[in-house]
Order: structure tokens, then sequence, then C-alpha cells
């Protein structure tokens, strides 16, 4: 069984967002042993959509399609399937109904325009989406049906469309496709991966640490990549059996960590607020925040978290000095002496945090996120975090690079990173 | 003149990373006026290689090809351009002195095999890379020798081959490729685009408004497309004369500001918070927040734009009750009586938040961000927003669909749209 992914937008062929979606799926597909042979990317162009989709489907087994089932005129994916299949479009009641009730759910009727969304090449289904307004469509089509000699067993291809936004393709993916696409597959050569999240070494000396690993034509496989901050180690095994690439990779993921040590954070999904958050159950421990140049960054961070209300007290956003003084108790002689970017105004910060909010644990983050603002003594990504616990407060001198983006995210994360420690080391 | 991207290698087709070249080149196309038709992505297969140069050569004048210019065994690039044009591959002394010397420049003779980089078809020029070890390759290509009719003219295809890198592929495209584009095409058609970024209608409302300019083959043409709650109407307009495509762009976006009217909020890399901050600069007024299930997501956003601390005094993440009655002054009646999430709380933090901190405006959020915690009677993404000015207090319910993060971000960003219509409408 062979895929191909194909998507669709004008803003994908004007170059003004990159398609992630190919690159999600495929990563998925892989997961499960069906190997992906081409990506197309056509613009808002009727016989461009047809064309391609022709094409995928001499090709392939599976076509997976991304776009173009929005409302509007330049939305051409449901008349593309129209023509590819030679069946006219028709209302189905299921669908509208759906589309109904996603609307009745933000309190507002239906538009009529959406009417044409539950519209689908007859013999197809439907794909219920929770997430947006888009139905998806799964519909098998015959391949090559002019090349088809007399006799020959007619051969099908399975082509799913799921909206272009990726978190309804993402979530429709899991949902309904992934499913179907199990029920579809024969037994395939199988592609497992883990990704082992780092933080707080760069990728070329976590590269040094587990060099041999990454030698090419090693099974399993061991990449780096690096996205804001945060180092994936992915190791990939391969094998036509499960369970022998399943225990080759798990066998490749425990030399990683034991050579990485603390520095690994989680696997796959896991972000430094998700460990955190386990960490702080756990120990039964409460946080509150302070912070200056993030602005609430880190707060925002650690409520991605769902449950970590039992944790989580408070945050204060002291982002001008009286903020410091009236909320967290920073006395104006320490700004005065040294400064809102200092090693005692972060102490300050931290233990009046700490002692306001009743907190077992308090951190703040004061610094310098640009782009204004540095000097030769303390220049634009100068930031000090403090960390107070009932064994005292320790203060932490960080100089990041990059623009204000990468700054405060930095210094959220490297916060983050500095409760986790002290969680798991207490 | 049409043009197409192709581009390969294993780790895109497994997903392993995300094609972002592609859609780099399609927008410094766009700005030469060279529309993209199509991109493609094949893995590291000679065949699949090949058939898909020659699909692109038959469709397209001009073909932009990355990747597959490594020395080693899966690097197939070269190979294949062999095969699409007949010619053997020869090797460029030019081209292997400049990776000599580049391997020179790091302190270490080259490695034999890379000596491979400096094969290229007969025929075909080599372009420089001051960046990386691979030379790129320009070639000219007859389209579709098999289908030429005797006498009719010979159409060229330009192929011009880069690596994968992207800091690599970028500076040889703007060193080499388009100083060569440039040579190539007519005088050039011009693509101008304009986004006008909305909140506070859905997509298809916004469709309705404006569904006369958004009907197919009108020039300006008009499209939408949604993310996060924000929708940007994209105004894209063709021609052959600069001047005059832009004066129907900024026609075109004209009409459409004014059939929306304030839901625009700002064009092309505009966000809600970078409009109030400029809003906030231009009336000279402070602002505070108190937030609940935003965790300090709208503190974030604001803290965002540079030089907002003028303008952003202090932010409170309230998360639990008794913080929301010590930082804020929210009465315990009021939270006993009506729950942490409803209109009276909502105002009392955004009083209590804009009496404390001084500031001139205080926007306040709670709501229930799920998975856990709704009922019936307060469901998941029912949330109140408390606005308070010197004029009182004003607060809006919202019941905003979606997960945990997509109820923040919403329940944040129309805390952004509330300050901003403010401040548009004292």
């Amino acid at each position: 069984m062979i895929a191909e992914i194909l998507s669709t937008g004008a803003e994908l062929v004007l170059g003004q967002i990159a398609d992630t979606n190919s690159a999600w799926l495929s990563a998925r597909l892989a997961e499960i042993g069906v190997p992906v042979r081409r990506h197309t990317t056509v613009g808002d162009d009727l016989a461009d959509i047809v064309g391609a989709l022709r094409e995928a489907c001499a090709r392939s087994d599976v076509v997976l399609m991304t776009g173009g089932l929005g409302p509007t005129e330049d939305d051409l994916t449901r008349p593309a399937l129209a023509e590819l299949t030679g069946r006219p479009l028709v209302l189905n009641p299921a669908s509208l109904e759906q589309i109904k009730a996603r609307f009745a759910k933000m309190g507002r009727p239906m538009p009529p325009e959406n009417a044409v969304q539950a519209m689908h090449p007859e013999g197809a289904e439907p794909i219920e989406n929770h997430w947006g307004t888009a139905p998806g469509i799964h519909a098998a089509v015959i391949a090559d049906p002019k090349n088809a000699l007399p006799g020959e067993p007619v051969r099908k291809v399975h082509l799913f469309v799921m909206p272009g936004v990726p978190r309804e393709m993402t979530a429709m993916y899991d949902a309904s496709v992934l499913p179907a696409l199990r029920g579809l597959a024969p037994a395939g050569r199988v592609i497992l991966t883990r990704a082992l999240n780092c933080f707080g070494l760069g990728e070329s000396q976590i590269g040094l640490k587990i060099k041999h690993l990454m030698a090419r034509g090693r099974n399993p496989s061991v990449g780096t990549n690096v996205h804001e901050g945060v180092i994936r180690v992915k190791v990939t095994s391969q094998g036509d059996d499960r369970e022998r690439a399943a225990a080759a990779l798990e066998a490749a993921a425990a030399e990683v960590r034991s050579l990485l040590g603390d520095i690994v954070f989680g696997e796959d999904a896991d972000t430094l607020e998700t460990a955190v958050g386990r960490l702080l159950a756990a120990s039964k421990q409460t946080v509150a925040t302070a912070e200056s140049c993030t602005g609430g960054l880190l707060g925002a961070l650690l409520t991605n978290v769902p449950g970590i209300s039992a944790h989580y007290l408070e945050g204060i956003v002291s982002y001008g000095n009286a903020a410091k003084m009236r909320l967290l108790g920073v006395p104006e002689e320490t700004l005065r002496a040294h400064g809102a970017v200092s090693e005692p105004t972060a102490q300050a910060m931290a233990v009046g945090c700490r002692e306001r909010s009743g907190a077992d644990l308090a951190v703040s983050i004061t610094g310098i996120a640009g782009p204004g603002g540095g000097s030769a003594e303390k220049p634009v990504g100068l930031v000090y975090l403090g960390l107070a616990t009932s064994a005292g407060c320790t203060v932490h001198r960080r100089q990041f690079v990059g623009d204000r983006d990468q700054v405060r995210d930095r210094a959220a994360k490297t916060a983050l990173d500095l409760l986790r420690l002290r969680l798991l080391r207490p």
C-alpha cells in the first residue's frame, strides 16, 4: 500500500504559508508502515486540482488531500472530486446537521452559504469534523478507468480529504482517517519513531555525546533537530516485525537517555510545562510566578497544562517598577541601586512572590528582551531568574541571543527548566 | 513564464522535516511576477525524481529544484539530470576547485567522495555555492522532445538546482538564480498582495459581505483564510505594469475596508496586540490585565509589542480564588454567590485591577478553558471578559468552542479586541 499527499491552496503556491500538513501526515503514515511516495501542492485552480488528483490516483493506493473545503468560491475540492469521480455533488443531510449543530454551539444560526460544505460526491462518505465546520470526505475512486482492460480487476484508490487548517486536519486524521487506514492496510513494513526532548544543551553538544548512535546506515537511526530552544533526539526503528522493531527502538532510546541524563525532560509530545506539571502533581507542591520581561508567558505556558490549577496559585506580571514594589515588595533601594534587571531584584521578586502567595516554590524572571533597552553593561538578552523555596533563593544569570521573541521564549523555558530540575532533585 | 518547484529527500516524504524551501521560493517568485503552478516533493528514488522532472518540464517554463546534491549514495539529483537531459555527467574542473577551496577554508583536505559534487550533465552550468560544498546546477532542457513536431520552435525549460539546506539554498537563490531569472523573464508580470486582518466575525460572514469581490476570475482577486480566530482577507493584484497593479490593489483593499469596517484591525504582519499597542501609544493611555483561565496569555501577547512598557503597567494572574480576593479585591461573597466564572466576578476583577494598578483601562478574563470543570449551566468555553475605564465597567459573555488551547487563545484575543474597539471609539 503506497500513499501520496496532495494539498491545495493559493496561499501555498504563492508562498504565503508553508505546507506543514504534508510532513505531519507523512510522519503519521510512516508510523503505521505506509510509505509516502510524493507530496503535491497546487493552487485554487480546478483543472490543476483534478489533474493532480488523477495523477495521484494513477500512482498510489491511498491519497490524503488537505484544503479547499471551506464555504467560499475559491474552495474547489468538492467540484474537483465530482469531476474526478464523474458523480454529482449531493447534499448529505447528516453532514448538514453536524454543520448546523456546530454553529448552534457557537450560539448562532448557520449562514446559508455554509450548506455547500455538506455537498459530497454521490457515494462518498462524509468524515465528521468536531473542530470546525468543514466535514471531510472519504471516497473510493477507481484508478485509471480508461486504462483498465476488460476483465482486469478494478483497482480502488482510497481518497481522504481533510480541512487545510492544521488543528482540524490533525484531529480528523487521528479520530477518523487513521482507523480507516488501519482497516485498509496489509501487514506492512513498520517504521517506529520516538522523540527524546531535551533542554539545556546545544544541538551540537548533544550530537557529540551521542555521535556513535548518529552514524549513517544504522537501524535504529538517530537524528537531532532543534525548535525554539528544545532539542529533539529522534530515534527511528524500521523492520518487518513490529515487536522486534519496537524492542530495538526501546533499547536505542534507553541508550540515548543514559548518555544525556537529566537534560531529557520528556518524550514525543511532552513539553517543559507538562514535565513540570507532572512533577508538581507527584510532589503535591504549589508554585507562583513573578515575571517582568516575559510579561505572562511563563504563566501562560504553565496554564497550558490541564489540571494545573491544583498547583499553580498565582502570577504577577510586574512590568513596571511600581508593580515590582507594590505587588512583590521589591525594595525601592534595590531597584535604585541595582536596577530592575539585576540579581538582587530577581531575588526580591522570587522571595516576595513566594511569601505573599504562600506557594511552595516561586520563580521570577527579569531581563532585557529588546530590541531597545540594552547597554554595554546590561546587553539585550541578559536575564536573571530567581527560584525561591523553603531552603532559600538561588538566582541564575543567562545571556540569551536572538530577537525579542526568542529572548522571552528562552527565558520562560529556562524558568520552567529550573523548576523541573529542582522538583527532580529537591 | 510559469514556474514550478520540485524538492527531493527521503526526510521530506518520511515527514521528518517540513519543506519550507518551496514556500520561500514561491514567495520570491511572486515578487518578480512569476506565478508558481505546483510544488512537488519526491523521495530518494531515481525513477520518481526523473518522472517528476519530466512532468514539471512539460508543464512549466522554469523549474526550481532543491536537494539531492550531497556527496552520498542517496543523493540522486545529478544522475536524474543526466537521465532527463540524455547527457553524460562530466567533471567540471572549476566546480572541483571551488569544493576544494571550501574545504581548505575549513582547514581540511577535500574527502575524495566529495569530488562527485563537481559532476554535472554535459552542457549544464555549475552555480557557485559560497555557503556549503554542493554547487548548484543550471540546465536548459528541451521540453517534450518526443512530442515536438518537425519545424515547431523548440521550447526550452530552465532548470535551476539548489542545495536542500535552507541557508545555502536562499543564499544561492539571491546571489545567482534571481539574477538569471530576471535575465530570462519578459517584462515581468507583477503579483502584489495585501492581507487585511479581521477579528470578530466568522469567515463565512465575512465572505458574504465581500462576496462580489471574491467571484472567480476577477483581478484583483480576493480570498479569505482563517488562522486561530483571525480571518485574513487576501487581495492579489496582477498585471504587466507595476503602477497600475499597485493602484488596483489599493482600490480593492479600500473597498474591502469600507465593507468590513472596524473588524479590520490591520494589514499583513499586524496582530491584534500591535494594533492595541499603536492605539495606546496614540492616545497615551495605560492598561493593566487581570487573568484567570488565560493564565498570563493576554499579558504575554501585549508584551510581544516592543515599547509596550510605556503603556502596560502590570498583570495579575489570579488563577485561584485566594488570589482573586487578595490581589484584585474580589469580594468573597461574590465568588460564593456567583462563582469564579461569572459576570460579577469578571466585573470585580476588572474594577479592582484598574483601581489598584492606577491604569486608565483594565481588562479581565475569567472562564472555563477545559477539558474539565464544565457543567450544564457553565459549559467548557464559557468566558466572561470585563473592561473597566473611567466611564465604568462593561462585561462581555462569550461561548467559545474548541479545546483548551483554542478557548484560551480566543479569550485573550477577544480581550485585545475589546481594548482595541474601546480605544478606537472612546
